[in-house]
């Protein structure tokens, strides 16, 4: 089973909970506790896997296992509050890792709004990190993925591709330009922007590219029952050239993971408040394409041509 | 560092955050939200370390894992609610395999009045199950560490060491009697003593027995400097003879990990009430000792010689 697959037989196989709003498949399940709703998100990185220490200093470390999680909340429009860490260590860890590991992690919760409360300390054959984060929002304030229609406008947060560049260029022992680095080893969740986009209702569906564009559009078009048409050209990169890659740098803004911005539709009458608000927030809008009927996802290249896509992303069991 | 340092150090080092009434040190965190307060916990099972796959079959690994976090809501007798799975495979996980775990999982949430609602699944270097556990109390209705005063009398809700005798059998091939199984296998979390004591204010301090007795008894006394006076011959035993073990029947009792009864301690004056209360739910009381001034753990033989014990317990980085 791929990791899509597992998510699936998950989202059959649990039956629904009582003050349950939203179970399995979406960037946090969502619990009705009256006026308020909770979000509750889990995600781990596990050495070998998601993270080379080669590159990643214990601080950072802390702070990008923080930040996934706290995307998963922002995607949701919700606003973070309190995480559990579970962290699994081949040997007694030492003081000075732990700390500098939790001085990242913490920095990076109280950033947004959020704290460590608790959690575990096992012994793993790798070192693994195991974060759960509880957001909170007010009832109704809360964009899920399946809100899309047919005619609404489809919106990235900002340029794509940093990470997975910076990825590349890290496993081949080299240093990447410090913007790409900053985006693969601490990016920046989408906390302030998500909320706005709930609490004003301006997006329809909502949630955080963190398998790459085509893969996690992929996911809103079929949670929404839709399918949806890219213009290529209007997809922003992170940089206009970086010599060394080993693909052509639209390829990572489409398929590379980790991007961590917002990628959300808005009706078209809204279009006009999400632009103003934008600005007001000093926020470049990057619009994509458009929702259509059906299920494909069509990628319009500039002479009009359009090419029906595969979502291939990046999948941990690929 | 051993855990029982990592867990110090993480007391130390997080700061408290806002609406926490209990950070780290604890069962689980508690978080007030008004009339409610919410219990969040984290607890991992390791294969190769919590378990093998030779003993446990995939529902009973689920169950456990279940078991493992409701007995921490227990502890602090809260309601459980919802749980979120972080699930990591060596390999692509086998559709049978997944479905009998969450088949255990998510069958033994539901007996405590709990749901599982999301989570993540990796890939990783050996099978781990990481469960986030989110239970309820009425605020204020929630038992500590804590609160333990000299003259209280120290009660434990059932039987133990039948886990620890079951691992070694395990351990050595061999087939536990049927009820020691059980105990290892699908340990019953104290849910509703946990609460009665709780909401009736019987339990001045709690804890779930996870470590070892002694090792469990001696983070209450910490929590609530004091000392502790155990008379030996009165810690129940989860059975009264068993062939085939190394050590003597008293030891897997005083030192053998999750038993996952309570340990709780209650004020002379209300002893009374806690008998009856007990009565009524056809339990029996197993009173161990009394708390004592200072910082001492003793263990009073039947000959009345008392005697210092160091709380030798189960600890995963020994």
């Amino acid at each position: 089973m791929t990791e899509d697959e597992v998510i699936r037989f998950l989202e059959r196989f649990l039956p629904s909970a009582p003050g349950l709003v939203q179970g399995p498949g979406d960037d946090c399940a969502v619990v009705d506790l009256g006026d308020r709703w909770w979000l509750l998100t889990a995600d781990a990185m596990v050495e070998g896997v998601h993270f080379s220490l080669s590159y990643f200093t214990p601080y950072f470390l802390g702070r990008k296992l923080a930040a996934v999680n706290l995307s998963d909340v922002a995607a949701m429009g919700g606003q973070p509050r309190f995480a559990l860490l579970t962290l699994a260590f081949p040997a007694p860890p030492e003081e000075d890792f732990l700390r500098d590991f939790l001085e990242g992690l913490t920095s990076k919760l109280a950033a947004y709004g959020a704290h460590l409360v608790g959690g575990d300390t096992v012994k793993g054959p790798a070192l693994q990190g195991d974060l759960a984060l509880i957001g909170e929002a007010a009832a109704g304030a809360v964009v899920f993925r399946q809100g899309a229609r047919p005619g609404d406008l489809i919106f990235v947060s900002r340029p794509l591709g940093a990470s997975a560049m910076a990825l590349e260029l890290f496993q081949k022992g080299e240093d990447p330009p410090e913007p790409l680095k900053r985006a693969h080893l601490d990016p920046e969740p989408e906390v302030e922007l998500g909320r706005v986009l709930a609490e004003e209702g301006l997006a329809s569906a909502m949630l955080d590219v963190s398998d790459g564009l085509l893969k996690d559009l992929s996911r809103l078009c079929r949670a929404s029952g839709v399918g949806a048409e890219v213009e290529e050209e209007a997809v922003p990169l992170a940089v206009d050239e970086l010599p060394g890659l080993s693909r052509p740098l639209r390829d990572y803004a489409l398929f590379g993971g980790e991007d961590f911005a917002l990628l959300f539709t808005v009706p078209r009458e809204k279009e006009r408040a999400l632009r103003s608000r934008l600005a007001s927030l000093s926020r470049k809008p990057h619009r994509l394409g458009r929702i259509v009927p059906g299920e494909k996802l069509l990628l319009r290249r500039a002479d009009g041509a359009a090419e029906e896509v595969s979502p291939e992303g990046f999948d941990h069991f690929a």
